[in-house]
């Protein structure tokens, strides 16, 4: 593909010789000639003049450079669709494999793929163009949109309901039991049935190994549009707002609620029966203790403000100095 | 089924009309006529005056409100067991799904479902009444007692034991390899055996994709009656006390003990070879550096006494104004 | 086996009746007579004197004691070899299950132990002497060196590259979707595919439900001899140092670079694009927001020099009463 086709196809204006063959991509600093890169982070910016690509994806306003660019507003998702013209996944043509077990009340719609020993069981509703790899397991009652994309061993339970163009990467569970309990007198705990299912909207991905509880009464909701990493866990009765993207080894407690477009950074903690509101971003490993008002970033365990974090953890260090000045002080 | 039946059902003291019908559950919020919800919690006790249910349970010398009251000492047990009233679970069936793979040296109990492509290798023993759902892996020589329910891609590796009415839930790994390595000249690690099984006491039930590993020497061992949540870490040659709860993504490096009835609240970590006594209490990401005497709670990273600890980090945000007046009173 | 066998099994100068014989192994607190135990910790030095086991393994230049002792240079390393003369795992003879499913482009090497539902799909490679568990799924395109030993419900993914020795604990997913998602105008996002395999080399070992991410572009990779624990999330494109150890839990972010002996106790988070030199220590919990040199020990979150983080954490504690000093000092 030339860089004129290439530009033509992302709509991006090119400034460099057009008929330069581009054969792939790769990230700015490993790019050999002949493949493209981009720049969507200020900070590499200066590699653009370094970089041993042949053309680099920029903003409209980025400096002129030597090396030839292709210029639109968005170089990140430009370059996701640079990925999509030379990586090839596996394609996985229609068809049922001899041994998945499908129970006879199940429904599936038109050019599902299904996998070996795939489990689809009673009353279960699937729609169109499913891909369900190996060791898939819907539990009785689950019902399914179109174009489901179930990665090998992924499970989902009892009476869930998923919508359109959800994709379940391995190992992920969807419905197991809420960790609910009741103390009786001895100390002993009481398991509560864990009646209600969890709802998952259109547009949503569950990354590997990652758990989304079923509620103990109502549901649990992932709305529209919500990307969960792996080894998530998402505790009963919870509600994620859409488009929310939840890092990996994020856990949320019970009927935990997230606005639209929340951010959880890696191995957040959040305890439940709280709100969290639109657009919060949640630095890192930070513990929310209670709810939190739209707009925020916070940080830390217990988590506050991200600015006033950032100049206590850089006081924290120092805590020996102050104490030893506090001391001639007194003196 | 009317109000007066389900206080009969409960042993609860009723104030209210006896001939409502109540037709299911649901939280004191969401609930709607016909529902019964509870109060367990003082902070929820003024929305039992603006509820939309038509009866609330309380504990007995709850105040007198506008809506119906069933009267217990134990509300949210009652709630537990009124859940069971209005939602059946999928049932499974004794009998043994054609696929399933079964060694013949295995033994197993009456009344058993076994679901599409389960593994029971040699010399497993089960009691009666299990179930074990699809893709369930027992490996050789484990032993399983009565009312076994193992939910789909559980797995028991080899020479574990467990009790009666235990649960696993989905993607559970009971006895995989601890991490147990020795060093050698060379910088690399050696591989070590780890021989120990893991032992599980009656009624427990572990959640889905936790892992409790095999112990190198001795045993790893959940007592009785302990609860364990989803992506939990149990590390090897632990012993997890009777009752004790542990929520979710907790780890316990190796060799951690566990009193009775010991909580250790979302994203705790334990370091290895100590002893945290019964009745502890640990919140939500605290770090355990060493022994904790019985009763305690403990919070924070590494963990102190938790009164202490909310004094501290109380402060902490106010480290930058700490600091601005230490240097005045310097001038 | 008498202890001069052992001895000269092990290599070790023996104190002691070389007729005593030895028949298991087990901690020095737990051991009973006919057992041989280690003293690899000084802090267990004491304790040596009080056990009950038939000998200790200990270094050439520890005290005589009463017990017999067995005394080579690394202790631990010989009791993990004693512990093989009397542990024997289960053996998994070569064959193929007819439950199996294997596509038939796929080339398997001799000796192959191929376990029920295990799925081998297109154009995949193995190597000699595999034991390959229940319900293992390699995706196409894998490639496989010798003696790989895959638990039930390991996954290798499409495209994946495994080197000689490997081991897969359950569940374990090597090669999932990395998390990676672009913002469009609307505040959705568009998922970028995952291109780059993920790159295991010789010896290293991945324990239960870990999950090992696919990179964007490029690869991730697992340099040989690296031991990874149970629940850690590896990023997209980061790439593990041989022989480091990464304990339970922990997760890296996308582009983590991590250099030769590396170790991370349990929970610890590393932010992405950054590099860990040769040889650091993270200590348990510990978040990792830039760079660390060759040869450091940090703490904390954000972490820090650990010496001075544990300066930091005592007077932590003490917060309170250093702003009543402060006060007083002010009046």
């Amino acid at each position: 593909m030339t860089l004129a086709e290439l530009a033509a196809h992302l709509d991006a204006t090119l400034h460099g010789d057009p008929d330069t063959l581009i054969t792939g991509v790769a990230s700015i600093e490993t790019a050999i000639p002949g493949q493209v890169t981009f720049v969507a982070n200020p900070k590499y910016a200066a590699l653009a003049r370094t970089t041993h690509a042949s053309a680099v994806l920029v903003e409209p306003d980025f400096p002129q450079i030597d090396t030839a660019t292709l210029r639109l507003k968005n170089p990140y998702l430009a370059f996701a669709r640079c990925i999509e013209l030379f990586y090839q996944p596996p394609v996985y043509a229609p068809g049922i494999h001899p041994s998945a077990v499908i129970a006879p009340t199940a429904t599936i719609g038109a050019n599902a793929h299904i996998g070996p020993c795939a489990v689809i069981s009673d009353h279960v509703t699937i729609g169109d163009h499913a891909v369900i790899l190996p060791h898939v397991v819907l539990y009785p009652h689950v019902t399914v949109g179109d174009h489901f994309f179930a990665h090998a061993h992924a499970v989902v339970r009892e009476f869930c309901r998923i919508g359109n163009h959800v994709i379940l990467q391995n190992g992920v569970i969807i419905g197991a039991d809420g960790f609910g309990f009741a103390r009786q007198h001895d100390g002993s705990w009481y398991k509560i049935l864990q009646s209600g299912p969890v709802v998952i909207e259109d547009h949503v991905e569950v990354q590997a190994n990652s758990c989304i509880d079923r509620a103990t009464i109502g549901q649990t909701r992932i709305q529209s549009g919500a990307k969960i990493d792996n080894l998530v866990q998402v505790g009963h009765g919870s509600d994620i707002g859409p488009n929310s993207l939840i890092c990996s080894q994020v856990g949320l407690a019970g009927s935990t609620t997230l606005g639209k477009g929340v951010i959880l950074a890696g191995q957040v903690g959040v305890v439940g029966h709280l709100t969290i509101g639109d657009g919060v971003v949640v630095t890192a490993q930070s513990g929310i203790p209670g709810d939190v008002p739209p707009g925020k970033v916070v940080s830390g365990s217990p988590a506050f403000d991200n600015r006033q974090w950032l100049r206590s953890t850089a006081l924290f260090h120092k805590l020996p100095d102050l104490v030893r000045d506090l001391k001639r002080t007194q003196k």
